[in-house]
């Protein structure tokens, strides 16, 4: 059996003018693998009638099934949906459920109806409309020449809806599909090229319908073996040579799933049922951020004191004045009295404190930018670690955020 | 003068299985466009022979310059430099300035040289060399047939720094670049269609060399006005229009500049010489992290107190036990108090506070899932407001701290 390909569009001026980051194609295209559809080809183009009219004809010669999203807004510059219209030589008339659904939500949000919503209603004739149950532009699923078409609203939360009600399962119904299958690990503190020297004689004898995947993640990588196919016996294989591929990388093993660290973090504190909170300075909150992404997190996080400001670090976090006067706030004393602070007013069974200089500004010679102090700990012990970054503001505060999520993981394994 | 068009192609099997987002392609083109060069379409593919190759043929075709990222890594699935090689006619020879950089790269990291890490100094001789000051494969630069072909690594960082010291000078350099000039403002609490309703005539009546787009973001819409050229005569006529628009728009401005919000609330404290902080439950930190996002932040803002467990509203924030046992933490009473404790324990003018069900559990009759109480204030008073949001739990999170962020610029404003 021939893979089925995928092309996913995406259109917008927004896209290529770089004011809107493209999260909309990842989620298809874990979603679409999910059920055994390989991405081929992601493009993105601008709301330029020419340039999608060529994607169009491009695409369809090179996939089976080709994804849009975006150009379906109320306004003047959406055309993609007048351009799907011609393109499948159609005529638009309105849809009864979609324009209902247009009512209901102006009718919710209390607003007037004008004519350019009511016009978010109307469809090509030709098409299987995709009701928008999270906003006004209806979804359409066009087919021509066994190629099948399928046009989405650009906004994410909309998207996601209409791909997990509709589309996903529709393309289930339509076609056959060979899944594939994937294994995932996490290693943290060795390099790619390390990893690849250390697993190379694995990598090379894998049977060809497996393939292995380097995935580098802020300091960690991820390895990914993906099997074609879910039948027992290929997935005999694949779990075989999994736990080959764990056995060669235990001991900087993280995690044999495809989770984050901080839901790792999460599952460990859960399994021996224990609580933490942070201490962040120089994260500013973002290590807080990332373990309350995760559902279910109040069951074992109970919160964080962001000390941005000495005075902070002094009144909430208990540290001493002389101890900032003399060895400052980023140093190992300060985000060990963090710590103590923090497992003292917050009454958790551990504790994460960062204190560090993440730049542009404020580097000193002694303690130049992507100095940062770490500490990890519970009643009975603490553990420091100072790190030296030469990133960009942004990516220091991510790597720190990383590293420390991963010192707290080692410490409760070993505590 | 003819514009000068790109194309953007990004390489990596990491791109089309979703496990990456691609936030590569839209610093590229925010910067390019700085410069005058408009991107025509951005491609990801796979690291797969036969797809590459198509897509340069296609491409250069298209577009003027070509821009390619990823596929430089040490291991196996990194084919792009020995296809970029064949591609070009060329043969692979050690780049001597490259080769150092490898070995002094490594010898910081302390760590052995291997084989395939000396082979990333190797560069196809019918290139110019693009040195990596911040990692170890090198940019290379090809020209062929009036094209111009740029590879950068597919790390963010790494591919950053070769764009911002390298590639840009020297494009515009090498061509008589036609700048293009954006103004941007941002509006908040009125959706798309209204905008567009209010401002036909305005839109209507754009001379041809001047654009209009509309941005929708978190709730808020930005509106971009973009002229093609910097000559007095253009500049002179964008900014008496984008004046125009700003009277038009007034009532919902946010700011008249391309900044985000949590920028736009740190100028304002700057300039009345006020600080602020906040007590986060629901929203985990993520304001906080917007905040300190920004360098010199440490200026305006002193910390935040992530209260996610309620006796942390109790013991770090003041709340008391009888509001939380009888109105429960998501309630105005409690984001009241918890403003009061904030500015009292962490001493700041401002103080802004969340507290709500950001599901996907956690959800009663009387308070669903999305349901949301935001305060702000000062001493002499505080502002409340509920919010019921509609989305999955990191949507919610994100739409609360923009809401969260513009009652605070507005009550700031109106102090």
């Amino acid at each position: 059996m021939r893979p089925v390909l995928a092309s996913i569009i995406t259109i917008g001026d927004e896209l290529l003018i770089g004011q809107t980051i493209d999260t909309n194609s990842a989620f298809m295209a874990q979603e679409l693998n999910k059920v055994g559809i390989s991405v081929h080809r992601r493009l993105a183009i601008g709301d330029v009638w020419k340039d999608i009219w060529q994607s169009l004809d491009e695409e369809s010669k090179l996939s089976n099934i080709i994804l849009i999203t975006g150009g379906l807004g109320p306004t003047a510059d959406d055309i993609t949906k007048p351009l799907l219209c011609q393109y499948f030589s159609g005529r638009l008339i309105v849809d009864e459920a979609a324009l209902n659904n247009v009512k209901i939500i102006f009718e919710k949000l209390n607003r007037p109806l004008l004519e350019r919503n009511l016009k978010q209603a109307e469809v090509p004739d030709v098409c299987t409309v995709l009701q928008n149950k999270r906003g006004t532009a209806p979804g359409m699923w066009f087919e021509k020449d066994g190629r099948i078409f399928i046009s989405m609203p650009g906004v994410p939360h909309e998207m996601k809806g209409m791909m997990l009600n509709d589309v996903l399962p529709m393309l289930q119904t339509k076609l056959q599909l060979l899944p594939i299958v994937h294994r995932t690990l996490l290693t943290a503190g060795i390099g790619e090229s390390f990893l690849a020297e250390r697993i190379k004689e694995f990598e090379s004898s894998l049977p060809t319908n497996i393939k292995l995947a380097y995935l580098p993640n802020y300091g960690m990588v991820k390895l990914r073996l993906s099997a074609t196919g879910n039948d027992a016996k290929t997935i005999a294989e694949l779990e075989a040579l999994f736990d080959m591929l764990k056995q060669q990388v235990s001991d900087v093993m993280v995690i044999d799933e495809d989770i984050s660290l901080q839901e790792a973090v999460g599952r460990l504190l859960i399994s021996k049922n224990k609580t933490v909170a942070t201490a962040e300075s120089c994260t500013g909150g973002y290590i807080s951020h990332l373990i309350t992404s995760i559902r279910g997190s109040s069951n074992y996080f109970k919160g964080s004191v962001v000390s941005y400001d000495n005075e902070v670090k002094e009144n909430i976090l208990n540290v001493s004045h002389q101890t900032l006067e003399t060895m400052g706030a980023v140093s190992e004393d300060t985000v060990v009295q963090m710590i103590k602070g923090t497992l003292h007013n917050l009454k958790t069974d551990y504790a994460l404190a960062t204190s560090g200089i993440m730049g542009p500004d404020g580097g000193t010679n002694d303690k130049p930018v992507g100095t940062v102090w770490v500490a990890v700990g519970n009643r009975e012990k603490v553990r420091t670690h100072a790190f030296h970054f030469r990133f960009d503001r942004q990516r220091n505060i991510e790597m720190t955020a990383h590293n420390a999520l991963n010192m707290l993981r080692k410490f409760i394994l070993e505590a």
